[in-house]
């Protein structure tokens, strides 16, 4: 068609094509045309990240026929490799097969520098891999009396000239490393080079002698209250090749948040001590993640946090007292990037660099910022809620048009802490609970066993953890099934054996407890759900909604399109036993979703992709805070959302659960508020 | 003569000038005039910077008459900063006098941001202030839990609408002294910022409640081979407060930069030691020099370093094995910016900052580019020969139009090293010299005495330091002088006492020596110059010479028009007998000048103002550098230039040398060659 007609070459699945002679190397003709075909080597045959597939035969789509001869002969380099390393049948470097007639070229994903990582939640968008730090194999020229300039400034220009890298500078660490990898690796080395997405310049995190390519990695951590959890991902294709959690050792010095502030107040240098342990804890993490993935820490060159504000500023060394307090001044709100080093995280590579999610407000930290760029809410079309359930609660609410955020102080409750019989998630522990609302005789399951407590093999299978307990998402499921079952009132109250008609509940003191689980007889522990249990849950519960409304208000709305239960507790949250229990507004069930650990993965996304870090910036500017610890509203919705309303689901998904008539053990009559509606 | 009649405001010696409306603060029609009128305040009554004089009564040049009511009274807050501090009769505060008639407004020096540092050398320019580093007083808002921001994002902000400055941040150190010290300074504070010459953003370098103007400071630095120089200046008008030099305890490892590369290729681990040596003595001399200043070397937020290239890697920590051998190769040869802890400098401030000037070639320090910074050869209209004598010398050759570079490797003879009688320069050692021609009797300075020998009461004066040995101005002037006196003939041999006629002249082996002091009678050292010391100044002046001819050859040239004797020991030659000696090429006497400590001064400036850092980035990178040491031509210049020829000054300003006639004490004839001329 053209005059010239010089080959056609055309990449899949991208589409794009052009002319070039014959001759020129299928890596080049994706380089001219900006096809996404990888390189670490720059085409000199090393990598072998540029591996691409040519098809023959007919293609009448693209209008062309590709002739057996359509591609350079099969080569030395890449026999090489393929008997060395071993390559796919029917694939070619692409910097050695050269064009020689009309070609259709198909990028396998591997060989995208922009790889998509999949993600497990279906909703999710994909993560583009674009991360900060990237290897680079650079060849480097010799110094020349005549013309003196230094080793860095020679690899500043090959990086200029080889991979079109703007100025470069590196830290005395690797200055020192400069000299001898050059000269080892005859002047060719391989950097890992790092610009975050405030850097002017690029820095040299690390030089290895000729072609490296054992590596490079990154640590996207959620640093939570009681838990620290970490993924380790690869910084080349954004793998997780592991994943590790801690507990956080700060907790010897309070359970939640506004305890650890007062032992600061309390204890002035306190921060100090928390601020070593939390450092201490994270370096042994970093180790024991590397060890599970068999790579050496050192590799590490990059960490990404998310956390709430106390403990963003007890891991900086900021004293935390000011966020105890209003107007819960935070010190610096904005993402911050820094060494590694400056927050004693020795274990990791000598130069890594940490980036730190912006913080919202005083309350809603950066592991909001991270939900909300892991679940975008900024770009929802529908009305979104988003919970974030941990030891504080944090709210997203909004669409593409506006988003808000606040937190609500629910306590640890949810975390199975201040439960009579509560513990940590942990095998044993009862996670799931069902009250047959006939009978009132529970039946249950336990973490570390698919089984129902009524199958006849769950007392063998349990043996081992034994029925220790009730965690979090259990106690929400028993508080919720005991309304449904009646053997709770709208107002909370228990009632007495005589009133619902079961010998489970026991007299304590002036009020009645369920007896879930009897396990004396075999040395266990009897699991009692208290009265003041459901005045825990009705607290945390309260405060979540409380919160929800408050936002709603702000919107002038009285219903939400979609629920998101975040966080590694409402991953385990049954949404039907949530909506029952007034934790979040209503919502169709099927509009009610987890997303897991949001905050990790907000983190891991800034971790792979540094424009996702200009993002969540900008989305965090945009999102408007809501207090709620001085908000006279915030306590109106608090009190009229103490009762617990259904007894059965709001909504018909959830009507298969047996409506009870209401019946209420206070002869005071209880609570009755439940939730108003607007209009 | 404009409509609105707004009074007349006049800015001497600007001469800018304006209308104001009556009640315009001076301070602020100076600020929309771009006068450049201090603050640190911000117009506030606090800081007094802003100080002006008014001048009242006719002023036919301005064309206006001052009335005595055309600035607003004395007011409280000028009369409280008078009798607090003291104030100068008829100044005004800029922020308080308003504006109520026509008026002129003097600005004096010290009230100008950008003032003037005087500099002693005549030939020099003036430095402007315009630090990296300075005060800024700036009053932040509360904060709001409604809005809710970190400290450090609201100090960011008033710095923006306050002093119009971008982008702030702050290491954590600072971070953790912000909250304390904005609510200790009720939301009011000082801070020091500083924006490098290569910075996107402004950094705090630390932060004092309220307003604070207890001065910070910079150190220029000469790190030499033997000594390490040091200035203090005080970085808000540049006045050098002290001056203090160490010996370099690296001189235990080598008492040259070769030698102690020798010792690191000797010692693998050596350059750690001297590192470590180094960076010790320069938190001594911080330490020194701020006490002899009376104040806290903590207030000391910039180091400027210049350096040779050897210094400068042991500095840093590079192991500098490849400067001792070509290719010579620099690790970094761009100049530095860089956190003073990570050169381990812990005396000043914690968050002080470093600047390293660039380097020129592997031979070319960081010490000539302050020397090309300071003496400009770039921008000078005549052919100018900069000469900086050390243990090795660097040379300067351009104008305008190009500037050349180069080492040669002239040893440390000329600093009395290698010399049988040979010592530092100290009290006692002979610096200055002469011979009569005809009786061959010398008479001599010693430093500490300005008295001649033959002066009656010279050995009175001299009795405390005793006369010890000769320093490195001394023994080139004796050689000279033993030229011109016959006593040496061109090829530097010595006569005996027959051959020249005295009995000064003892044989010394095979060889003869001038007996120059004989102070054994007195129990002090006979100070003798041997042919051994001969033969080393002659290597010592033909490698500087060769490497003047080389740069020369380079330009095609054949004489310079100017030259320039820069470093501590260039300071103290005289440049008759550098001339008779043959160190430097011929030029007419009152065009030969000493530039004294040039590289302190080139390090001085590119403290004091951040844009000559940029401007020695771009000067160093034009700079031709000619490689001394593989250069052919270099050997022949050199061995060309061993003879001593002249006897007599080769410019009719020496003429009143004696002439004596040319002999040769060497039966083969001696040397002969001399300088060529070339065409």
């Amino acid at each position: 068609m053209t005059e010239t007609r010089e080959p056609l070459v055309i990449f899949t699945p991208s589409g794009k094509r052009g002319h070039f002679p014959i001759g020129t190397p299928v890596l080049t003709a994706a380089r001219q045309l900006g096809v996404d075909l990888d390189s670490v080597c720059g085409g000199r045959g090393i990598c072998s990240k540029c591996q691409i597939t040519p098809g023959y035969g007919e293609f009448p789509k693209h209008g062309v026929t590709v002739e057996p001869g359509a591609l350079s002969d099969w080569n030395a380099v890449e026999e090489r490799y393929k008997s060395k390393r071993g390559m796919i049948d029917g694939r070619r470097l692409g910097c050695q097969a050269k064009v020689q007639g009309d070609v259709v070229i198909d990028v396998p994903p591997e060989s995208q520098v922009h790889k998509q990582v999949v993600r497990k939640a279906a909703t999710a968008r994909a993560i583009t891999m674009d991360p900060a730090t990237r290897l680079y194999y650079v060849e480097v020229a010799e110094p020349d009396m005549h013309e003196p300039s230094g080793d860095l400034e020679r690899l500043g220009q090959a990086l200029t000239e080889q991979w079109g890298i703007g100025a470069v500078y590196a830290d005395l660490d690797v200055l020192r490393k400069l000299q001898p990898a050059l000269r080892k690796g005859e002047w060719k080395v391989t950097v890992a080079l790092h610009k975050g997405n405030l850097d002017a310049r690029t820095r040299v995190l690390d030089i290895w002698p000729g072609y490296y390519d054992g590596g490079i990695f990154g640590l996207a951590i959620d640093l939570g209250s009681t838990t620290i959890a970490a993924h380790l991902c690869d910084l080349r294709d954004g793998r997780v090749l592991a994943s590790a959690g801690v507990m956080n050792p700060q907790i010897r010095f309070g359970e939640d948040l506004m305890s650890r502030v007062s032992y600061v107040m309390m204890n002035p240098g306190g921060d100090r001590e928390m601020t070593g342990a939390v450092r201490t804890a994270l370096n042994g993490l970093a180790q024991t993640i590397a060890t599970e993935a068999g790579i050496d820490p050192i590799r590490i060159m990059e960490a990404v946090f998310v956390c709430n504000p106390v403990m963003h500023h007890l891991l900086l060394g900021i004293d935390p007292v000011e966020l105890g307090q209003a107007p819960f001044a935070l010190a610096t709100s904005d993402s911050m990037s820094l060494d590694a080093t400056e927050l004693g995280l020795t274990s990791l590579n000598a130069n890594a660099r940490v980036y730190i999610l912006p913080l919202i407000a005083g309350h809603v930290g950066a592991d909001c910022a991270a939900v909300a760029l892991a679940e975008e809410p900024n770009l929802s079309d529908d009305m979104v809620l988003i919970v974030d359930v941990g030891t504080n609660a944090e709210l997203l609410l909004g669409d593409k048009h506006r988003v808000l955020a606040c937190s609500s102080p629910t306590g640890p409750a949810f975390e199975g802490a201040q439960i009579s019989s509560g513990q940590r998630a942990a095998p044993g522990a009862i996670e799931r609970v069902e009250i047959d609302p006939a009978t009132k005789e529970p039946r249950f399951k336990v973490i570390g066993c698919d089984l129902w407590s009524t199958d006849p093999a769950f007392t063998a299978a349990t043996a081992a953890s034994g029925i220790t307990g009730i965690c979090g998402s259990g106690i929400i499921e028993a508080v919720a099934e005991m309304r449904m079952a009646g053997i709770v009132d709208p107002s909370g109250l228990i009632g007495s054996a005589e009133q619902v008609g079961t010998a489970r509940l026991v007299p304590e003191g002036r009020t009645h407890s369920y007896v879930l689980h009897d396990g004396r007889a075999e040395g266990g522990p009897r699991i009692l759900v208290t009265q003041g249990d459901i005045r825990a849950i009705q607290l945390a519960k309260s405060a979540l909604y409380a919160g929800a409304r408050l936002l709603m208000d702000e919107l002038q709305i009285d219903t939400v399109d979609r629920v998101v239960l975040a966080g590694a507790f409402g991953a385990h949250i049954s949404p039907k036993h949530a909506m029952v229990l007034g934790m979040i507004p209503d919502a169709p069930l099927n509009k009610v979703f987890s997303a897991g650990n949001a905050a990790g993965t907000g983190a891991r996304i800034a971790l792979c992709n540094v424009a996702a870090r200009n993002e969540v910036e900008r989305v965090v500017r945009e999102i408007h805070k809501v207090e709620t610890a001085i908000e006279p509203r915030f306590q109106e919705h608090f009190v009229a959302a103490n009762a617990i309303p259904h007894a059965t689901a709001p909504f018909p998904e959830l009507a298969k659960v047996v409506t009870l008539p209401q019946v209420s053990f206070n002869t005071q009559g209880g609570g009755g508020g439940g939730r108003r509606r607007r209009g």
